[in-house]
C-alpha cells in the first residue's frame, strides 16, 4: 500500500477553519486507498507569541543561550495544539486518527536544542498506526534527545520533519503551503513567473539556499539524501476542489524536458564588508574567516583583488545582515593582528542568482547574464558561481530589474 | 535534606510578572536549604482557550466523548508553556532549574483520559534532579498512560499533581493560591470570617467537597492518604514579604485546641429533583438511582417520605446544577417502569453546611444549627449528614443569611 506524508505550515492551518479545509485535503488522500501520515506547523502567529513570552521571561536580558531545553520545551508546544486539534477534527469527520508528539513517534534527535538535527526515525509506531487504520498526525518542528528532552528543529523544521518522516515510512512526500508550487522567480517582481511542473533537488537545494521560500534547505538536503519523491502544493482550495499539480521535486534523470536555466532567485538579506589594504600572504584569509566562523556568523561570497599598492590587497566577502555588526566588530578587533588597513560595510546590496542543471553542459549561460545585466547598467560587485548557478552582488536598488531581466533573457516567460 | 513541592495556580502564574513572583517564592524557599519541586497550572485563561478551540474543532458537535486522548494532548500544553516560562527564569535568576512533562517525571495515570487517576510516580528522575542541585519545574495537571499517551487529571488537577509528587518523594507540599489560607467561611459572604491555622485532612476534605474551592478534593484525599503535609497560603504578596502562615492541613492530632465546629460551607451548585406518588415497594430506590448511577450523574442528598396517599411515597435528591436536566430525562424515561406520578425540578436551592471533627464528641451540634436557621426563618428541606458535618438544602436566597447566622451561633466570629 502506498504511503503519503503530507504537510501543512502555520498559514494553512491558521485557525479552525483552515484546519477543516486541512482535514479534507487529508480525506481525499485516505479515499484513494493511501496510508496518510500528516505534519502541522503551529497556528500561524503560535509560534511568535511563545517566543515573546521567552523573551519576557528576561531569557535574553539574561544572556540565555540563542536557544536552550527550556526555549524548545516552549515553543514545540504550538506544534503540540495543531496535531491535537487536527486529530479531532479528523475523527470528527469519521475518520481513525491520533496525535504523535515527536517523543512519541519519536524523531530522535541530536541535542542541539533550537536547531537539532533528527538522527533517526524508529518507523514501528507509525506503521502500527498505519496498521490500525489510522491517519497519524504529527507535530512539525520537534524532535526529542536520547535523554527525553524535547528538541525543536529551528524555523521551516517542519519541513524536514515531513521528508525524514517520509524517509523512514518509505512514502511520499507532498508539502502544501500557500502557493501552487515552485515558481521561475518571485511572482509579486515578475508577473510573468511560470510554475516549474518539475525541479530537481539539486536547483531546489539551490533555489531554497538562495532565497526562495518555497522550501526549508534542509528539507531538499534530506529529500535528495534519501531520494524522497516532494511535491509542493496549494492547501488554499475550495471545498470539493483538488489541490492542482504543484511542483514535484525529483531526480534530475526523472526531467524529460531539461532547461538550461529553471529559476531566478534573489536575497537582499546580505552585508557586503570589504577590508582595504591587507597584507598579501599566505595565512591571511585563514586568519579572518577562521575568526568569524567561530563566532558562527556564515559568509558567503568571497573576493580577494590586489590593490593599488603592489603588496596589499582588498578583500570583499558577504554575510547575512543580522550578522554585520558582529563580523565587523570581530574583525575590527583582530585589526592588529591581521594588519588590514580599513573595514567597510555595505549593506546596500541584494544577491541574484539563475539556476540551472543545463548550465553543466551548456557553455555561455554566464556570459547572458552578464551581458543582459550590462545592458540595463547594472553593475556586478562580487560573482560566485557552482556547478549550476551563477550569484551576482548587485545594488539593491536594481534588484527588480535585474530579476526581470534575467527571467527574459533565459526564455522563463515563455516556459 | 528536606524536600518542599510548591504549587502555583492559574492566577499565581497569570503572566510574566507573576511568574517572576513566583520564581522569588521559589528561590527563598531553596535558600533555605530545601530541595524544591515546583507545580505549576496553566496561565489564567490559557486552558479556556485551549478548551475553546476543541470544541471548534466539532468535538462536541460530534458527539465526541466529553474527554479523549487528542483533548488532553492539546489542553496539556498550557501547563507546559508556564513549565518552561518558570524554569526560563529561575536560571535567568542565577538557579539551575529544568521543567519536566507528565510524561518526562513521569507520573503515570490510569487511561481515563479528562479525569485520569495517579497510579505511580517513580521518584529517580526527580531525585536525580535534587542530587543535581536543579530546582525540578513541574507541569500540573497531566499525566501519561503505559501506553506512552497524554493525560489529564481534570479541572483543579494540579493540585492532585502537587501532592501526590510530595507523597513520591517523601516532601511537605506548600500550595500558593490566591487565597492566603483556609477561611471559617467564604470572606465575601462574612466580613468576620477567620483563616484557620490548621485544619484536619477530613474538615478539608469536606470543606472542598461542600464548595470551598481553595483546595482540590481529590488532592486532600490523596494527602489524607499518605499523611502528606499540606500547607495552603498566598502568592500574592510582594518583592521581598514573606507569604504569612497560610493554614496547615494535616492530621486531627496535630491540632491541639479543637474546636466543634471548624468552618460553614455553602454551593449554590445545586438542583433537587421531586419524584412524586412513588410506589412504596422495595427496589424503587435502586431502579432510580442505578439509572443514575449509569449515565454518570452523581446524587447527593437524598430524602424519602410517605405522601399522603397511604400506599405512596415521595422521594426528593439533589443533583448537580448541570446535571437536572439530563437526570429529569433519564428519570421521566423510565416512568411506566419505576411508576411516580410526577417529577418536578427546583433549581433555586443551595446547600448550607457546617463542619468540624469536635461533632464526633460534642452533641447539639446539629440542635443549634436547626434553631439558628429556625430563628432567621430559613425553612429546612433536606437534610444530610455525616459524622463530621451537616448539610441542609434551603431556598437558594437565604443562602448568604443562612451563612452569617450559622458562622455566629458556633462562635467562629470570636475565633
Amino acid at each position: 500500500m502506498s504511503r503519503l506524508v503530507m504537510k501543512f505550515g502555520g498559514t494553512s492551518v491558521a485557525d479552525l477553519e483552515r484546519i477543516r479545509r486541512v482535514a479534507r485535503l487529508v480525506a481525499a488522500e485516505v479515499a484513494t486507498g493511501k496510508q496518510v501520515a500528516v505534519v502541522v506547523s503551529a497556528m500561524s502567529g503560535k509560534t511568535n507569541e511563545l517566543v515573546a513570552w521567552t523573551d519576557g521571561a528576561g531569557r535574553a536580558a539574561a544572556g540565555l543561550p540563542e536557544s536552550d531545553d527550556e526555549y524548545d520545551a516552549i515553543v514545540a508546544s504550538g506544534e503540540q495544539v495543531t496535531a491535537g486539534l487536527l486529530a479531532m477534527t479528523l475523527r470528527n469527520m469519521g475518520h481513525k486518527a491520533r496525535s504523535f508528539l515527536g517523543w512519541q513517534v519519536p524523531i530522535l534527535t541530536d541535542e542541539a536544542h533550537g536547531r537539532a538535527r533528527i538522527e533517526d526515525i524508529p518507523p514501528q509506531n507509525l506503521e502500527a498506526c498505519f496498521e490500525a487504520g489510522e491517519i497519524a498526525v504529527i507535530a512539525g518542528f520537534q524532535g526529542v534527545t536520547s535523554n527525553q528532552r524535547i528538541t525543536t528543529l529551528g524555523r521551516g523544521g517542519s519541513d524536514t520533519s515531513a521528508v525524514a518522516i517520509a524517509a523512514a515510512v518509505k512514502g511520499a512526500c507532498d508539502i502544501y503551503t500557500d502557493v501552487d508550487g515552485v515558481y521561475t522567480t518571485d511572482p509579486r517582481i515578475e508577473s510573468k513567473a511560470k510554475r516549474l511542473a518539475k525541479i530537481s533537488y539539486e536547483e531546489m537545494l539551490e533555489m531554497a539556499s538562495l532565497g526562495a521560500k518555497v522550501l526549508q534547505t534542509r528539507s531538499v538536503e534530506m529529500a535528495m539524501a534519501h531520494r524522497v519523491p516532494v511535491r509542493v502544493l496549494s492547501s488554499f482550495v475550495e471545498p470539493g476542489e483538488a489541490p492542482g499539480q504543484g511542483t514535484i521535486v525529483c531526480d534530475e534523470e526523472e526531467i524529460m524536458e531539461k532547461r538550461i536555466v529553471s529559476g531566478v532567485a534573489y536575497s537582499r538579506d546580505e552585508a557586503k564588508i570589504t577590508l582595504l589594504g591587507l597584507p598579501d600572504h599566505p595565512g591571511v584569509s585563514s586568519q579572518i574567516f577562521g575568526r568569524l566562523a567561530d563566532a558562527n556568523v556564515n559568509v558567503d561570497m568571497i573576493v580577494q583583488s590586489r590593490a593599488r599598492s603592489a603588496d596589499t590587497a582588498n578583500m570583499e566577502f558577504t554575510v547575512g545582515k543580522r550578522d554585520a555588526t558582529r563580523a565587523v566588530e570581530i574583525v575590527r578587533a583582530a585589526q592588529a593582528e591581521i594588519g588590514f588597513e580599513d573595514v567597510a560595510v555595505d549593506e546596500d546590496v541584494s544577491k541574484v542568482s539563475v539556476i540551472g542543471v543545463g548550465m553543466r553542459s551548456h557553455a555561455g549561460v554566464a556570459q547572458s547574464m552578464f551581458q543582459a545585466l550590462a545592458e540595463k547598467n547594472i553593475n556586478i560587485q562580487v560573482i560566485s558561481t557552482s556547478e549550476i548557478k551563477i550569484s551576482v552582488l548587485i545594488d539593491a536598488a536594481y534588484t527588480e530589474l535585474a530579476v526581470r531581466a534575467l527571467h527574459a533573457v533565459y526564455g522563463l516567460d515563455q516556459l
